[in-house]
Formats: structure tokens, sequence, C-alpha cells
């Protein structure tokens, strides 16, 4: 798949998301209007929305109904959301910049931001819940991808992993430990985001292990990638200050493998990650997806 | 009824709750320990758990499966115990203690409080998607009782509430206003507590409205209750200081209408609910529920 075919594709993806998302959130005149607004500046910031796009991906892969997978999707997007917001207060990364705009708790306060990232969290799971009672039709398998959803962004994944990363600053972590970490701090959600399609569409045992694997090594890929970014990127196209790694003398890849065996470990993850996915009929996309995740620049 | 049994049917209540709370949160050996812990000592603090105690009176009054509402029940005790944690952090009411022990961050560290906050209610949804997704039987119910729970505690009710809670610090507020914003900061998961087992059981509509204003009344005779606790109260036997309105000027029942006159609404209030539900078998429990909620001094 050629570069413009891709960047296409993708841009079709992400109007799908960012159209549901529009026109599923919408700021409320009323006096508790600043908690509305304060989600709207977070959840609709832009990013890559690359978790939704990869639902949306694995549901035309599978030859699924895309409109019954947005709404996962685009809940799995709130729980990225919501984690950002939590992640940059001043009590934990204390971060003033994120996709260069200001964090939310810099624009709205603190104590705006801890609410706006608890509604984020909870209007997830009000939408999730939506789609599972809306009808009897499939409402099993949607039972099931929201749960799969939820224990990702849980504490025995997403919010397991937060720990783990604070617990490991200002300290040497094994590799081990290391992917441990990412595992569940990103790559739980990114996971979530490739099986619940496949839940949802009611994919074969096969299938669904071979997405597995295919999420794993994105994830993994992904993490090593924002290592790698955060020595090397332009803080200007990344969009937050780089070095923050250094500054807090964080463990990462590229501080225990070293920038050039970082390097050979993205490549060689991304080429496993192609591997077990060209199996499937139409995933071009995902395999493109998988290369770009590593050549990135943001 | 008299005080013997219906505190005795209180304890058997609250037995039932502590002990699927034991069975389904447990402390696990590993790297990110902390988490569990943190969110152990918010959600074993004890507390009257009226929430849960409440759901589990209004399934036997239906004469529905006590087992069948619990987890739903212990869903709600867990996003209450989550709101708490993050209540009381520094960047919102700054409390350092709850329940007579120190809040949360101040054991833990904020950082960590607000995670432990975040674990609770998305544990709470992992829960009421476990028993929506374990069977077929009954999971349309289960998934509409999930999502009036999710409701009850997203931006259009308690996360709401807290928020118009915020803008009204340190300026007069209507008693509408009031009455709005404690509908929804506390009254919205309290009438979830009362509705999602009706819902589960498939009552009927006349069941579900009588219920809804036994559930306001209730809501709204609590609210008044504490209000006068932070006047009159006993900080030792309420297990936090109080005269915090006072301290942070903020409109209350009390400040609005007076101690005499906020007496009388509560009496009334408390007649009202009495009134929508006596004519239900076996609802003495609930009745003297209302009145205990208005004569209880903690």
């Amino acid at each position: 798949m050629d570069n413009s075919i891709y960047f296409s594709k993708y841009e079709k993806y992400l109007k799908r998301v960012e159209d549901w998302l529009k026109q599923n959130f919408k700021v409320y005149e009323c006096p508790e209007k600043v908690i509305y607004e304060s989600m709207h500046y977070s959840l609709m910031a832009g990013g890559k929305r690359i978790r939704p796009v990869l639902s949306l991906a694995v549901a035309e892969m599978l030859s699924g109904d895309l409109d019954t997978v947005l709404p996962f999707a685009c809940a799995i997007e709130m729980i990225h959301n919501y984690s950002l917001i939590h992640d940059d207060l001043p009590c934990m990364d204390d971060d003033d910049f994120r996709r260069g705009k200001p964090t939310n708790h810099k624009v709205f306060g603190e104590a705006i931001a801890v609410l706006a990232g608890d509604g984020l969290l909870n209007m997830a799971f009000e939408t999730l819940l939506k789609e599972v009672a809306r009808s009897h039709e499939n409402s099993h398998l949607k039972a099931k991808a929201a749960l799969l959803i939820a224990e990702a962004a849980g504490i025995k994944g997403m919010i397991g992993g937060q720990v783990l990363d604070m617990e490991s600053e200002n300290k040497t972590i094994g590799y081990d430990r290391l992917c441990d970490m990412h595992r569940k701090k990103t790559g739980a959600l990114i996971k979530s985001s490739i099986l619940a399609p496949a839940v949802l569409l009611g994919a074969s045992s096969d299938t669904e292990n071979a997405l597995k694997i295919y999420a794993d090594k994105i994830g993994l890929a992904f993490q090593i990638k924002d290592d790698i970014l955060d020595y090397e990127g332009n803080s200007e196209i990344v969009g937050k200050p780089t070095g923050s790694d250094e500054k807090n003398r964080k463990s990462t890849f590229v501080t225990l493998l070293g920038m050039e065996e970082a390097k050979k470990l993205l490549e060689a993850t991304v080429r496993q990650a192609k591997k077990v996915i060209e199996p499937f009929n139409n995933a071009e996309f995902l395999i493109k997806t998988a290369y770009y995740i590593a050549e990135r620049d943001k």
C-alpha cells in the first residue's frame, strides 16, 4: 500500500471518529458548563487517534460494520484522553503542554481537570453500556467487548502500568520490568482497540490470537519509538518538551539498550507484527500502520 | 418495626456487602501493590454503606434474589468511595480526615490517591460489565441497570453536582440551585442504588415511579441532615471536622432556611418518603431508613 492510499484511508477513519465524537459530545449551557468545556478541550484536541483508527481498520479487515464498532472505538479514545489529563496533573507528571497546547489543568485548574478526567472515564462506560443496553441483538458480544476494554483500562492494565511507571522513577529497572510496565501502561489499551472489534464481530479464536500478537508487537513498537522520540525528536513537532525521560532519570528502551539496539529492536518488532497479520486478506492498512508507528516523527 | 429488628436487619445487609467486597477485592503481591493497598484502605474503611444496604432492602421488598443485586450494590459503593477520595484531594476540598481516619492522599500521597479513585471507578464498571457478560439470562435488564448507575455517576449526575458545588463556594445561591446541586451530587447515586435493583428485577413502572419519589425524598433528607450535622454535630462522632460549611461560606439548607425551618423541612421530607413507600408489602425497613437518615448523629 503506497503512502497516499494509506493516508487517505487513515483520514477516512479519522473523520468517522471525529464526526462521531462531535455528534455525541456537545457542550451544554448550564451552571456546570465548565466541566463540559474542560472535557471538550481535551477530547477534541485532535491527536493521532491511533486507537480508534486501529479499531475501524480491524473491523474493515474482518468485513464488519464500522458503525457497530465506532462507539467502542470512541469510548477507548475517551479513556485514553482521561488518562492523559490525570497523567499531566502536577501531582503526577506535572506537564504544562500536550499536543502543543497547555494541559487541561493549566487552562481549567486542577480540580476541574481531575473531574474532567473522571467525567471522560465515566462517559466511556456510559457509551459502552448504552450500546450493550440498546437492543438484544448481539448484546452478549457487546458486553464481552466492553468488559475487555474495562479490564484493559483498570488496575491490571493501564492504571497498574501508570503506578509501575511512577514506582520506577529515579531507579534503574530491568528489561522485563520495563516491558511489563509498558504492556500495562500503553499496551493494554492499544490491544483492547484491536481486540474489541474482533470480539464484537464474533471473530474466530485463530483470528483473535493473531490479532493479540499483532497488538502486542505494535504496542511495544509504539513505546520504543516514544522513547526514541524523547531523545531524538523535535519538541515542536512532537508537541511536548522532549528530554523529559532523561530529566526524570527514567529507565527507557534507549537507556537500557542504547540507541542503536533500541532501533534494531523496533525494526524487528515491526517485522514480527507484519508477519502475523499478513496472512489475512486486506491486511495492508494494519501492516502499514506498524511501519508508520516506527517511522512517525511525533 | 422496632429499633432492634431494624438494626439487626441493617447488620445482615451490611454483612452481605462487606463479605462480597472482601471476597471480590484482594490486595495482590506485585510491584504495583500500592494501588491495591490504597483502594483497599478507602473501600474497606467501613462507613454506613447506606447505598448498597438500600439496594438489598429494595431487592428484598420486591422479593428478589439478593445475590443478583449484590454486585450492582457493591459497584455503587465503589463509585461512592472513588468520589470521596477525589473530593478530599488538596485541589478539591482538601480534607485531612474521613471516617475518623487520615484521608487517602494523606496516607498514600496525591498521585496514588488520584489513581486509586480512578481504579475504583474503573473497577465498578468492570464489576457491572462482568455481570452483564456473565450469561444471556437477564442480560438486557442487567445492562439497563448498569447504564442507570453509569448515568447517575457521570456529568449529568454526581460529577456535575460536584462541579456545581465548587462553583457555589463563596457565593450565595438560591434554594432551587441548592436542590439541583444536591440532587446531582449525592441524590443521583443514592437514587441509582434504589432504582437499579428494581430495574434488575423487572419491576413494574408503577413500582419504579414510587421508588423514584422515595429516592428523591430520602436523598433530600440525607443532605438536609448533613447540613444540620455540620452545624450541630459532634466532630468526633461525625468522624470529620464540623463547621466546614461555615468556614467555606457555603450556602446550605441551614444558611438558606435557618435551623428551625431546615428541621421542619427534614421532617416533612421524611413523611413524604414514608407516604409513597408504605403501600408496598414489607416496606418497614425502607420507612425506618427514612427516619434513620433524619435521626442519625453521624
